[in-house]
């Protein structure tokens, strides 16, 4: 795996993409596809659909294309999706909710297996058969149930505690939608989510577009 | 501005997170700072915010630093912040619904102007002083009050077509949150949220830091 080591995170950061069309391609029975052809469906060039593979030793074969099933199964090894991981919620309103009801993680290996919040309101509540519960219980079911990843959607000024504590509970994981910047030990990683920011590139794209029209 | 033109996506991506701490900084009444503050404030080299903010002509300035509200207003200007944006939410289920309660976009200049969905049991409901209206009134809406922006938290079959629409009747820009590939006009711009492709960049690391461990 030495290799795959020197892999830029902006190559790692399309492979879901691929890894999302490859899948659809794999529903609708097709086995093999040329770069030329995934690159028109995904409106990306051949050459850095050849480029980006390569830097997995490349499944392709000249002349022949891609074995899709291969190349599908091949990413979801590269992406770590042939394994499980238990999740939990923290943050139970809309947006924890809303990802709470995704039913597409779980079809990926993403099992959410517990709701947390301090909203006297919320807790009780049954999402998708799931129970919202006090967060004064989320230490003891952390280590009883070997949760992977934490879902971080609840309100900013808790997050750093609850993270760091999450962190000595042995959590491997992070996925934080607050706009906090979370510095932790080297065996948690940490993805953000940052949906003001893509609002703001979102702004910068319009602008951007006036400009040049 | 034709400089600018040449700015890679990727230094764009970064820009909202130094807005941010900018921001924060201005708040705390912090007028001026170093490249190298900024680095250990933000976790990034040194070298690395000097080459980002050099694409920009650079607002440093040697020995003193960087004036904090002057790249502050500056960032803002090349991202688009200078103006303001209105919206419309379609699709007004949790995501919707969370996306309406943030609060923090109006401040950055996005104002949520109209919320539609297609469901007879959320037509009519309010939200921060929204009513959900029926979708079958998006059009003239869109049109007389000159909706820039269109945040498309809806069920992915209805993405396409809406989105067609919408750039027929003038929209500027696509927030979208589907996992459906836009391919429209020039003069739409479209940012696309996977929220299945950053958890799945979540497994990629947490494999990746077990495989060096």
């Amino acid at each position: 795996m030495a290799e795959e080591r020197r892999i830029s995170m902006a190559v790692i950061r399309r492979l879901p993409r691929y890894y999302r069309y490859l899948g659809e391609l794999l529903e609708k029975g097709v086995n093999k596809i040329s770069s030329r052809e995934l690159s028109e469906k995904m409106n990306v060039t051949a050459s850095q659909i050849r480029q980006d593979l390569n830097n997995f030793g490349g499944f392709g074969q000249q002349g022949y294309g891609y074995n899709v099933e291969h190349l599908h199964k091949e990413i979801a090894k590269i992406l770590g999706l042939h394994q499980n991981y238990k999740m939990i919620i923290i943050g139970v309103g809309n947006l924890g909710q809303a990802l709470a009801n995704y039913s597409s993680f779980e079809k990926r290996g993403f099992k959410l297996a517990g709701l947390f919040d301090v909203n006297p309101r919320l807790i009780g509540m049954s999402i998708r058969g799931l129970e919202v519960q006090d967060i004064d219980k989320m230490e003891n079911f952390v280590k009883e149930n070997n949760i992977e990843i934490a879902i971080l959607t609840m309100p900013k000024t808790r997050v750093k505690q609850v993270a760091e504590n999450l962190a000595q509970w042995g959590i491997k994981g992070l996925w934080n939608f607050s706009a906090v910047d979370l510095f932790l030990p080297d065996h948690v990683q940490v993805e953000n989510v940052h949906l003001s920011h893509s609002l703001m590139t979102l702004a910068y794209k319009i602008n951007d577009a006036e400009e040049i029209n």
